[in-house]
């Protein structure tokens, strides 16, 4: 990682939080490899989360090392730029593909995957790779959207069917999964009943304001079992915090709240998270949702290399 | 409507929730019709909200048509879209004639109006007709401003002066009325006795904040008597939620707040509404005034048919 | 048609010239169907063409009927909105068939299409039904791109690829087909084989300008014979003047020239037109890609006409 | 006016140039008198040419004062910012009152207006106050529309309407007048009977672009006799150029042309000028629509100080 | 202060609030000085901060002269704008004398500064001028960095050190001083270290929102001892609320927050304040930034002129 | 280089047209070396080019390889992205010293330099580099401005002094050197001495438009001896082409125009070149100054190859 004190942050090539960039992970021994999903393809609203890598990575240059509330310093860490999977525009599932292919490789490796999406469907190849390692995990989801849909357009795969299909698959154990965040319309009163049967422990965004971080934290903690995976859509995140995602809900969280909530994630056996929906074309003149979504994603990553140096 | 798991929301023409669009309402049995105001030329600020109709159309293509906080769903009841008053840019008066000629059309045939401003000085004309309907009506009236003063500029009309005249015309009931949100410079002390002396009971934003949104709900209950219309000025939230607006005042409401405070109409005898200041040319890349005024005016649609759907 | 001289222009429902909105072309007996496209998954680079039909429509509201240049008068036709065929988000191959039929529908009631994309891939459904209409048509060409290569990423159909398979598919007869507008940066050597093998004539951007709009039109009008089928890439188009596109390449035309290109249709026997590739979330705060869109596909709709009042 | 040599332009308070500014012309013995006119109601569809006068002056700061191309120092002249007209927002006529008032007192203090707009309407004002000093002059009008028409929405006065009334008021003779850049569409084919009966000689834009500047020159100086007033819309220019505008119109000049054309009125005899419909919420990040009118601007007001320093 | 009543607030050349312009503070009585500092190249991120205090004015032009929560109404001062200290880009040092010089001068002719950054680096230069005036006086910081740092790029003076090099030169009483906002990663576990030892007194965000604003202001007053020197760094808000900024941090401070928390300035015996780090490149469309930051500033100046009034 | 066909051109760390990144020179036998140089601070109006080398570095990632119109192919060359110059920012000379070690240590490694900036300032110490290696050398410059004022605000060094600098300490020779654009305003009939004495052949940008490119070609040829550096200020280009910039000048080049002038570079002895003052904050929103730059950065690049291929 480039000394941001010798070389200002606005200057350099803008990997991760400019740290070293490889594609062969064989010569290096990472413990976390940042992975770029930039596929947008299957999104029911708007597209640009194919750039969401590039710009969290971009922003992530603002970024300093050390965590004051964690006391995490990522420089004791070895942390990688994996570069991005290749995907398939237009093609869904070939694009699947490629990425648990990529996923995997991470995994190979020894590393554990930090993700940048991308738009919501590609958590479906990634809890694929992820239980291909670890069996069924726990899901710690934050949305706006249940994602629990069987079909749209009369096609099983988009961003609104991914945890649907992560359940019937085996990839995730709904008994130990959480999700944070629910509010805003539905298609009609059997999607409450679609999100009741599904077995995941549920917040609203109103029940997460009525209690205290610190009991969503012992909820978190309590719920989630083993190895768990954390899928993060900005869109959980109110749209003046971070208007550039592809369906923004109105009424969600603050930037205060989701750095809090992201940092209930340690303490868990956290083998991955993702960070999806990002949309650059829709963020303001001040990329304020890349910069924040690089925040969240330095709060999950501290996360991460907590549970790396747990075992 | 459109189903959204058909058609994606990003396709088909943008009437509101892409709902039947009709001139007119003899042929329909419409329940609700909502109508456009793009009149902005009494702006004391910025313009732009004559494009608000346009935009907040195309914002609602994204909503869901069942709202799980107040279980409605708007698939019961016959709401059209009854397209724009025709304005006259320039000429204040003249274009309040048209407004209060549409709406008038709108109770004759037997429709509650919803309706999409403009600037606020276009709430007059469409009060002169709901009193022409029911007589003094109560006013809820979300907003930054009073707008009770009694001139600009050496007029009487424009977007500051409309509950002023709305008193003295006696189209609402100061005395049943409720404001909440006020905030801000004033122009001096006679400002303050301007507005304790109007009957309107008031919350600053201020006060709000020290209620609870259940303190609230009981005071509007509680002020509101017999038949009420609610108008809603999108400069209540603060810019941050909604930047695009004539006259933005920090410190305003949260997206969750006004969502929240809208839901309080439930339970009223309301006949209808209106949602103003939303300007276009203001708002950012990602439309997120236009997506907030779009989810205020979906809760204050469905306060709208549960007073429909009570007589 | 909404009269704008009654009726602001910024009042009123988007459809395309506030015209006559319909999804049943069977209740009416149009000479031109206006329709949209909103997919722009295979694009390779920037997406958001998927709203393109909905900004040029809204762009389209600032046009007026009559064109001096032509002495067309849009007035004395029927031309009727019929709204935008039903994509599949991530799945090109079944959107394709979506696309098809519903060009095969405007054929069927006697109507000729004229298309909103979209970006480009979406050409190779419309060809196919215009060749089951008409068999192989000429096609005229404005792009920046040849759209002759085979494959991208593995697979077919993207929207670089169009024309290599409308001409495979004999779709399309080369011989009588041309293009306009080619520049820019290619591969490798082998893409001007490519393009020197394919059989239609072509003008780059360069030897476009060498040449007078007057010889433009000869050489457009000499080399085209029987039906032929326009497709306009507004990338051929200068990213200044329009800025709102997925693979903008600098060099481009100006808008006095795209529209006197436009102009060089007139007198051809057209029997349909799209115009592709107009991506919002690209374009300024002006909408300027999407009015000057609006204004191009003015022109061709009028050489379109002036088609059909021959016959 | 502060040197930019020992102040950097970005420093200061935003005067036309950082020239002087002064409400009471009496103190001064100015030959120019800067004047804003933030007026916007009377457009036909988007506002915001009310913050015209500000966004010029900002960029007009960024101008330097020696125009090589004319050898004019604007140092060598009394130059004031005479502030803005104080106009009454929905409320065409008392405004136009206001307008011509003020306009009245410059020429009262022995100085020539140069005015900033507003919406093209408010040059009507303007004419009656240089007719009321000059009898009719010789009007010079840069612009895409004729603004012939009679009536909109059943009104007389908008932006569309402002040289008709000016031929019927007296307040200029078409016979040694002239308009350059008329393009677009038109209601109907009777608009070109408005033109051509109107008695104003005119070039189209495509006119104007088969002509050379000095050919067009020439065209000016013979045509225009005895005092002369320049109005120029900024629509005149391509949207390309200048995005930020009422009602952009594609197909126009470019910047070089009406730099060019612009220094035509050299020569004239220049009683005043306005430039007009920059409507700053739709210009760019950059600015670019204010950036070229204060460039526009410039030399106008070089030609009307060439016509002053001749007296 | 021109009356907004009579000239709407857009109009007019746009001093702060419109107040009277002057660079000679001899020939006024002024109690206020409001100054610019036009200076952004000690930023370690984003420039643009140079056009701070255009912004700033602008936005003011559309406050109200009566603060109802503090009961202070601005007529009652001579408040007068001083126009901009004169900067020289690159030259960091430089540019510190020419600051210094100009605020010496406001104290010589008994006015106080309040002034308009600028990046953070200006506010070493006016404390200086502070101290020469008082002596070392008490530091109230609300900002999201400590600015302790000692050197950056081996260099001493930028944004993040003018804290530290104020106490080490003897201008501010770390003993008597606080600051509000810390949040954010660190470059390492030493930056604790820097922070504790410094000797101010502070509070981070996530304290901040465990105490109720009363809480807070009692510390502040408690904390600070004789004349008082405020610097608010804009950033110790959150880029929702304020996009246009040098160094955005997420999770920070609401608008209703930092408004509540600058009137805890009232009572101190305040000798001047500035307002930091407002970078208008990057900004919203709306300018919510410079809106908020005129809103806070006014805040900043009601405290400001009651200490006035106390002497 | 990464596939294109392979990989999309969205996808993967934005180096140089995704060329190999390294700061090892001694690693490579490179022909070319590209080298950010992100200072901004000696820019007399809008900050924002120290964000050029990361934009058009992005920009460029949807380059193509192959130049039909020069038939140079980038791939036969070694080409790679050596990462940006170590800039102070604030300290001008000190950014200096670290610009001119970089491009020593280039030239060291037996590359040649292909710059992007930065403001013109740092084309002086890249310049002395330059002339280190080869003597004074001929300058082609492509420039709104002819840099060659002596001093600002009291200060030797900023952007508009560069090449006053270059010709007094014998970096380049004026007589083999040549300029094109110069156009606007000038601070007083001095500057077109100080121009005409400057022994620099120049083409105003109306001398430009008033020759063929065959013409210019042959006057650059026919001008410059020896080695000769390009430096290509983005300001040359109109506003409307290249918005995102710190000195905007409207009636510039064309895109078409400067990509045809900058291959009037073939057949120079070109040691190196630099393309600065592209300044993102203020580009558009399709980052259309980028996208041109990233273009014309390609044309001058493969001049650069075509004269390394001569040797």
């Amino acid at each position: 990682m480039i000394d941001p004190m010798e070389v200002p942050r606005f200057a350099g090539i803008p990997t991760f939080m400019r740290m070293e960039h490889t594609y062969e992970l064989e010569d290096v021994d990472a413990d976390v490899a940042v992975l770029g999903v930039p596929y947008d393809d299957a999104t029911t609203y708007r597209p640009g989360a194919r750039f969401g890598p590039r710009a969290v990575r971009q922003a992530s240059t603002l970024l300093k090392p050390y965590n004051p509330v964690t006391d995490t310093d990522l420089r004791e860490f070895a942390i990688v730029d994996h570069d991005d999977a290749p995907v398939v525009p237009g093609y869904t599932e070939t694009t699947f593909e490629e990425i648990e292919d990529r996923v995997d490789y991470v995994f190979e490796n020894g590393a554990s995957p930090a993700i940048i999406g991308g738009d919501h469907s590609t958590t479906l190849p990634v809890l694929r790779a992820v239980a291909d390692e670890y069996g069924p995990v726990s899901l710690v989801q934050f949305d706006a959207h249940s994602d629990l849909w069987t079909e749209y357009f009369g096609k099983n795969h988009n961003h609104g069917t991914t945890v649907h299909y992560a359940i019937e698959e085996g990839l995730i154990d709904p008994e130990t999964s959480i999700r944070i965040g629910d509010r805003g319309g539905l298609y009609g009163r059997e999607d409450i009943d679609r999100v009741e049967n599904s077995g995941i422990k549920y917040y609203t965004t109103d029940e997460f304001g009525e209690n205290s971080i610190d009991e969503i934290r012992t909820a978190v903690q309590e719920r989630v079992e083993g190895a768990a995976f954390a899928t993060i859509d900005i869109d959980v995140v109110d749209p003046a915090f971070a208007p550039g995602t592809g369906t923004p809900m109105p009424g969600g969280l603050t930037s205060r709240e989701i750095l809090g909530l992201t940092r209930t994630l340690h303490g868990l056996d956290l083998v991955g998270f993702d960070l999806v929906e990002v949309s650059p074309p829709y963020d303001d003149q001040s990329n304020s949702t890349a910069v924040l979504a690089a925040s969240i994603f330095f709060e999950a990553l501290c996360a991460l290399v907590a549970a790396i140096d747990e075992k």
